[in-house]
């Protein structure tokens, strides 16, 4: 097994955290994202997306999408459990990696990739150039807050995100809080609970990964 | 249980067909979103992201995301499985569905809600008005016609998208390729193998759901 990796890039960062979590080794390649070689005809060969992470099985399978190698590694190696062991903690743990990946995710990158100068023509993922368009930054910076005030009302008097333990939600919040310093943001100003959350979520070790 | 639909839209026709291919019988609620039923306080308390489906379980619990939805009758339910039976063919949905969701579903929208003026102040689901932007209307279209070309290039030689059964990310595909004709495209033309995927996918019973 091999993970295709990017140690600055936060969706890598999920994975690598959640293998952590499991006390897993898994070896990792690193795809030079600064150095475009994500968009590199022997890597678009394995993921036509032209992103990271991609998970490389021992049946030679490629898988990418974080929350199915996730799910992957959870099947392989069950404990500890980071998706859920009922059935509606793990589809709880999926509605709220979803929520994580679609609201928060995506706003931020929808602000990253139309502002940064490093991010020109990147306005997605992938080997197609997109325009940067810079009034979808301010939208983008909307969405964001809305998204942190919905994680932050959710987390009143609960500890983790989507159980009752740490789980991948927890883990893709992680790397979006973090994430959201690159457009100059700190969503635990005014966010008490989130606050208090990413304090404890910070201290794992998993947060080195 | 309970699922929160509306007959027009594609995310719980989703839920829907996944709920038919299990043979399940469960009650439906109409949430009108031409009527912006989904923006009611009553609503919005169950559901603050204001999007259908929702399923209430017996539980109490409000589940939002289709995959979540479908996730957590599959283990209720799990026969005939539609999220894979091994770890490979479970994270191989999760992949697929996920692309489908963020690749297929989310460049459709983008052209309808900043296109329709049935779609006016609605670019993105939830009670917040977003105004529309018709310079996001190219870009969406262009990202749609790269999503079909990824799924005709998956489709050579395969019987389903995922797997070598009728998955959710089948199901997810069925829904996206029908709801491009609300943006005047039909995606099988040029796509023969898309095309007779459809073609069989739209014989099932289900997808009259």
């Amino acid at each position: 097994m091999k993970l295709f990796d990017f140690n600055r890039a936060p969706n890598p960062r999920r994975a690598r955290m959640f293998v952590a979590e499991k006390n897993l080794d898994i070896p990792r390649i690193n795809v030079n994202l600064f150095g475009m070689e994500q968009t590199s005809p022997e890597f678009m060969a394995l993921n036509p997306l032209g992103t990271v992470p991609v998970l490389e099985t021992d049946d030679g399978l490629y898988l990418t999408e974080t929350v199915a190698i996730c799910h992957y590694l959870e099947q392989l190696h069950p404990e500890p459990p980071l998706m859920g062991a009922s059935a509606a903690d793990q589809a709880l743990v999926l509605m709220w990696n979803n929520i994580v990946e679609q609201q928060g995710m995506f706003s931020i990158a929808e602000v990253l990739r139309n502002w940064s100068p490093g991010f020109a023509n990147r306005a997605f993922p992938g080997n197609t150039d997109y325009a940067q368009m810079p009034e979808l930054i301010e939208r983008g910076r909307k969405r964001m807050e809305q998204f942190f005030d919905l994680i932050e009302n959710r987390l009143q008097g609960r500890s983790f995100l989507a159980t009752e333990d740490y789980t991948l939600a927890d883990i893709s919040l992680l790397a979006i809080v973090d994430v959201a310093s690159w457009v100059k943001v700190n969503p635990t100003i005014g966010r008490p609970a989130l606050g208090k959350w990413h304090d404890a979520a910070s201290q794992r070790p998993s947060a080195d990964a």
